[in-house]
């Protein structure tokens, strides 16, 4: 691991001690994260873990899926920022219960910071039970991969205007997540991005990631997002 | 700072072993990053740090200013990923001597790693000497702000794709340097991002922060960016 962060960097110097605080930390991490999986079961809910970079529309997302499934799903979102209540409100406004989780400096959620997000999130809501609960991670496509947080479907995101070279440059989200979903397709025309570029570089880390393209803004391959949450409720 | 990243986290409870190896992985930078300082002055060089997300055109930025500037000015690369050449490949195409330092997963670059990319340089390049060394870091809004790297000039960008509302949610890129470069501004008319809501939440974190608007596409603002960039060999 990094000296510093918890990433894998095979190549580096570190001496035991190093390895031994940060291999106890990585393990107290994973079992928090089974004693949420567990909890999230009890709430009925399949849990959602959303990577992406800051900006790619992970909380626009979230507001146009709840608009559409309000009716047919109970769904709450658990919002993971730096700094700021800015995104549960925005969740809020869309009739969902939000509760913000703000790090205060880190760069991602751990399964820790997620269970008192679960606690919260069962003081405040009226429901007892839920089909979904999406957990929207701090925007940063590299340290919340190596955080597993009792989610049950890890789903990467690239958006247009990030460019379709990214699979390769940031592994470990992709090759840790079972869905990579391709959001803000109507910006095609303007960006030098390309569909098939991305989808293999992808699949080239990750054989079995099931691949989505859409546009929250025109709609376009949002029935078939909404068709796989859809799906999950039954599984 | 967080268990296992070096990010600051002010409400963690953590064990006097964890902070002790921390404390002292950062003040290792802290000294190295000063070595560094003093290597860049001996190559006749200003260091400047680029910090960003993915995808916000750091690259692109970088390919602009070499094809403007190199009959000028003697400019440098050090490229940091996780993984793949390209973004070296990308600069030495514009005639600027450039090396690649993947980090192996790491999410951001160290002072340890940025001397070795130094030595590096020294090895490869023609030149001795250099106007401008830039150092461009992992595409990471979050972990980068924390590793002085031994640059004189720290500068965030924000594309407008990504939203005017991301410095409040990512404030320690923005508290830690010396500038703020708006990227993407053609961009502007398709998206809700407003200049004014940047600037001035950037601002309210950092008052001396220089802020500069541009588009590499278009070449609006450039030539300022430039101008800054010629003022820094007389400095």
């Amino acid at each position: 691991m990094c000296d510093v962060c918890g990433c894998q960097v095979p190549d580096k110097e570190k001496t035991s001690q190093t390895v031994d605080v940060h291999e106890s930390l990585l393990a107290a991490n994973i079992a928090q994260a089974k004693e949420n999986r567990h909890h999230f079961e009890q709430m009925g809910a399949i849990a959602i873990n959303l990577i992406s970079s800051p900006g790619s529309g992970k909380t626009t997302l979230l507001e146009h899926t709840i608009r559409k499934l309000r009716d047919e799903l109970i769904i709450a979102v658990i919002e993971g920022d730096i700094e700021t209540e800015r995104d549960a409100v925005r969740i809020r406004a869309q009739g969902a219960p939000a509760v913000q989780i703000t790090t205060g400096g880190a760069c991602h959620l751990d399964a820790r910071l997620v269970h008192k997000g679960l606690h919260q999130l069962q003081h405040e809501s009226e429901s007892e039970k839920f089909d979904i609960i999406f957990i929207e991670n701090v925007g940063n496509l590299v340290c919340p991969a190596t955080f597993d947080l009792g989610e049950h479907e890890r789903i990467v995101m690239i958006s247009v205007p990030e460019g379709s070279d990214k699979p390769a440059k940031y592994p470990k989200a992709f090759t840790t997540s079972q869905k990579f979903l391709i959001t803000k397709t109507d910006l095609l025309p303007y960006f030098d991005f390309s569909i098939d570029e991305a989808k293999e570089e992808a699949l080239k880390l990750n054989q079995g990631l099931k691949i989505m393209e859409l546009s929250a803004t025109t709609g376009n391959g949002f029935e078939d997002w909404l068709t796989y949450l859809r799906s999950l409720k039954s599984r």
